[in-house]
């Protein structure tokens, strides 16, 4: 139900990876109405549905309740008992379903998790994590957001997190782990990164290369990038709003006169591409790691072709069994 | 003698400036023997400069020492009491001089100013202080590193700095002031940026317009926007990490094939303009306030045209006398 484009995004992108993943199965939680009216709406493919409800590989779990993308979530986490988010995560709870995708409220996605799925017996807190283009290929930042205070113990579970991840999802062998800090030698990191830079030092099976800038982030020097949530949440933010001013001013800039708007149209091309390589809707999914279960968060303003991608990231989540495989390596 | 240039970046820079500004006065301060030797090589206003010289608008001042880019600011401070670093700053706190520009060590510009110059009687640390480029013009950003961890009181203490600054520098009358945050309502904010924000909100001398995310930085929605060093210096580089990336991806994308390299020659001059918007030298030099003086910092890798803008920035602040405006409004 959540996200900006709601179920006009989820339905949509349910059905087409049901047609091409003869083995997924997908429960909907949400407004029954609302979904079957959406299903019906998909006219050309409705035989299709019938055939995947028949078929049990396309449920519809009833919840009366949604969560608005602004409420509290400590106030959603204590009062929407039936919200089609914590029925989601209830389900994966009591192992019906094997992962919970969701483009809803962030901070209560993350909260009702933690309350219902518990975190991993070795893990303090939670984080997210999230793949970045870089020049290289993808690098990937946590925690996005779940902690705006981190200890030193923390942000070192967080690179171990990374770890398991990049080798499990992406198959790098060493991920390259590196810890996000400040370039002035003179106040070179406040002291929790200074603890971890220590901390990290000290554990030989990871394959920690040290201190990087924000300059960085996006330069492919590392696999795994390592931040507190507020710093994590503010770069990957900045970085954001970097790339939709530079766009903006880009296409901008060739509509200013009939000359540039000509040769807009021979560049388009070359610019579609690149834009395609930048586009954060390649990346969509950030993954909750360190719960007892697979959650993934859609990007709110994700359309079909983009919610497919979180569907896809949970389920590479879900075959590799990444919580326990987190919980065994810390 | 700072910065990737060196003299080949900073005297071409005064030169040129002085050619320009008829009240303007400079005292070159590194080693005089590499410094005559610039000068003279700039053969063709050789004869200008020695005017200048008889003038009395340029005059050379010998420093035996100099402060690596990566030298420890504390070392620095303690050992190299005849670097040019020190001798120039030495100049500001003698009265010699109206304010200082170095491209050198940041890190030691900073500690080695807040040691001579000394701190403003009502700041509790100096901050660092630039401007970006955004959709609508430019926003000022501080701290961008001097302080790792500030309190509440610190980034009160900034804000009002900036009020001041882009006031008098840029002549807006109620420059909109942000505090930089996080997105997510469960985790909004550490504890420093919440009690900062009811600081804010509680100085009705303040055009206090609350909570950014780093997706806004660039959007135009603050003049001012207050966060801690570490954050801020995060920020910036994430910033520039991005137009970086995508410059390059942008260029490389034009070389690949015939078809794209002659899109790529008619698509220049409008490239070129849309980047010149977007240089970070357009906007060189960064000031460091709530000193008993003028002390801006250049970008290390800034060209002779590039450190003029650092210069004009200084004697800006110097005709305003932005140290004790700030020392007042505080």
């Amino acid at each position: 139900m959540g996200g900006d484009l709601g179920l006009r995004a989820t339905i949509p992108a349910v059905v087409t990876l049901l047609e091409t993943s003869p083995l997924l199965r997908v429960i909907v939680v949400g407004d029954k109405n609302k979904i079957e009216d959406v299903l019906q709406s998909l006219a050309d493919s409705s035989s299709v549905i019938s055939f995947f409800q028949k078929d049990n590989r396309l449920e519809v779990q009833h919840a009366s309740e949604v969560i608005g993308m602004d409420e509290s979530p400590s106030i959603a986490l204590r009062t929407k008992k039936d919200s089609s988010l914590r029925v989601a995560i209830q389900l994966v709870k009591d192992q019906r379903a094997d992962g919970c995708v969701s483009a809803g409220n962030t901070g209560a996605l993350m909260a009702i998790s933690r309350f219902v799925l518990k975190t991993c017996e070795t893990i303090d807190r939670p984080a997210i994590i999230s793949a970045l283009p870089t020049a290289k290929g993808q690098a990937y930042m946590l925690d996005l957001g779940a902690n705006v205070d981190c200890h030193s113990e923390q942000l070192y579970q967080f690179a171990l997190m990374g770890d398991v991840l990049v080798r499990e999802l992406k198959g790098v062998e060493r991920p390259r782990i590196a810890l996000l800090n400040v370039g002035e030698e003179e106040i070179k990191g406040n002291d929790q990164v200074k603890q971890a830079n220590e901390l990290l030092q000290s554990d030989p099976s990871l394959n920690y290369v040290g201190y990087v800038e924000g300059s960085d982030i996006l330069s492919g020097k590392a696999d795994v990038i390592v931040c507190d949530g507020f710093v994590g949440n503010v770069a990957l933010k900045s970085i954001e709003g970097a790339a939709t001013l530079i766009v903006r001013m880009l296409s901008d800039a060739f509509k200013r006169n009939w000359y540039t708007k000509l040769v807009g149209r021979l560049v388009e091309p070359v610019l579609r591409r690149l834009f395609q390589r930048l586009d954060p809707g390649a990346h969509n999914g950030a993954s909750l790691v360190g719960l007892r279960g697979v959650v993934v968060k859609s990007h709110g303003n994700a359309n079909a072709g983009e919610f497919i991608r979180a569907i896809e990231l949970a389920v590479s989540e879900v075959q590799k069994d990444i919580p326990s495989l987190i919980e065994k390596t810390l």
